[in-house]
């Protein structure tokens, strides 16, 4: 099984900054990515359709023989990696819960704020996570809708996203956050623009960062770490395959020669 | 068949700008909404998924014995109507045309302007329709992905929304266009931002109303118009039924007192 490939599932393209994060730390490992660009975006949907979802698409991964999968996308981390994990056999790894270790590892006055979808705030998710390891932690949420179509616009750095995230941030501010969590795998391409906003007297942490040493750890422990350096990804998506290689290809560190189109209502 | 329903569909929300105007200018016909939350937006997904996801919803509204479909979807009427349109028996209406026909009846200087999402300006289909109806007609149109979030935010008056419709309409508005079509559902819910940052002298066309009156036509010549005053409405969505209600109830001019969640992939 050591040379299985890692299946790493998104909503979209946000989880490639969580497979750029694997492919720094652990470069041996093989990806196969799935994409759910033909129902993108999950953030505004209801818990049992991003069930639904996230079953669909590790069916589709275990038909490619993946020996541990990354849900790479908050929402669904959120709201289905529970039920997955209780129906599957392999190791099935969330944003969500490396992202809140870091987040508790960071702050100093206890006040963390969280920055996430819609779904992701109102799941208490990371409040949750948050407060089971260490009850102190204060934890302010905030949903903030137009960061997923702005980066999908690729104005990262533009002056409304800039009054966009001011408008969004001003009242974690107001709590004195130290720590912002970037609680939706889009929100790292936003980094500069948010620590700018934030200042740097608040520490931003990428979730992305986290889940792939969760993943090596899990790896070496289970002996399931692969040792060839020779790879091979697989990129697949619901929708749009050509667009998908193009914003792949903007922020992976390797070529995206190659990616298909699923039909992924079939699994 | 004069008593069965209005089938009207949308990827979402915005298609209840039409069925505003349908129970405005014919209210006796009852209606039979599906709006498609699980896969919203359908503006940057590709043509085959939309043709796909639209069978699919004819198929629903067909269950319901509507005697005629509406495609309240500006992307779904660029990409899949015709499709529809050969497949059924019943008529089938987009928005597209009827919108077409009121900007060429509308413009003096034969500069029109559309605005509506990515898959519909790249369809090329209002420039289709309106060099048909008259060559002099020249067609300037602007893909705007950040307009559907920040309606769907209820940023209708913003500061933010009033300047980044300014950026996204500059250009149209350099090509000395008098007449603007909103080409898409979310976007007449913007009609005050927009009417501010193109000024009085360029009309805004909204399509839902010329579209309405053309079903009333339809409806008519074939003998189909209902007699009967009591109304049923029916609304059903892929997700999220709650929180489709309440902004329904925010446009509609009747109550919206039940929604339905359906399972769309079955169809």
């Amino acid at each position: 099984m050591r040379d299985y490939p890692i299946g790493v599932f998104d909503s979209g393209v946000g989880g490639l900054t969580v497979v750029r994060e694997i492919m720094r730390q652990i470069p041996n490992e093989n990806i196969v990515y799935f994409g759910d660009t033909a129902r993108v975006p999950y953030g505004s949907k209801s818990k049992e359709t991003i069930i639904t979802f996230s079953k669909q698409i590790t069916q589709f991964l275990r038909s490619k023989n993946v020996k541990a999968i990354v849900v790479a996308c908050n929402t669904a981390s959120a709201l289905a990696v529970e039920v997955l994990q209780q129906e599957n056999d392999i190791p099935i790894i969330g944003v969500v819960k490396p992202g809140a270790k870091t987040a508790a590892l960071t702050t100093k006055n206890h006040k963390i704020g969280v920055i996430a979808t819609e779904a992701t705030v109102n799941s208490n998710i990371y409040d949750q996570y948050l407060r089971k390891m260490n009850d102190k932690i204060q934890v302010y949420s905030k949903a903030c809708p137009l960061f997923v179509p702005l980066v999908e616009e690729n104005w990262l750095y533009d002056s409304v996203t800039v009054e966009i995230a001011e408008r969004y941030l001003s009242e974690l501010m107001g709590y004195g956050i130290d720590t912002l969590v970037l609680g939706c795998t889009h929100y790292p391409l936003l980094w500069h623009t948010l620590q700018k906003v934030v200042g740097e007297q608040v520490q931003l942490v990428n979730p992305a960062f986290e889940t792939a040493s969760t993943l090596k750890q899990v790896l070496e422990s289970k002996g399931l770490n692969r040792l060839n350096r020779k790879n091979e990804h697989k990129f697949y998506v619901s929708d749009g395959s050509e667009k998908f290689k193009a914003f792949a290809n903007r922020i992976l560190p390797c070529d995206v020669m190659e990616t298909s189109d699923v039909n992924i209502e079939q699994y």
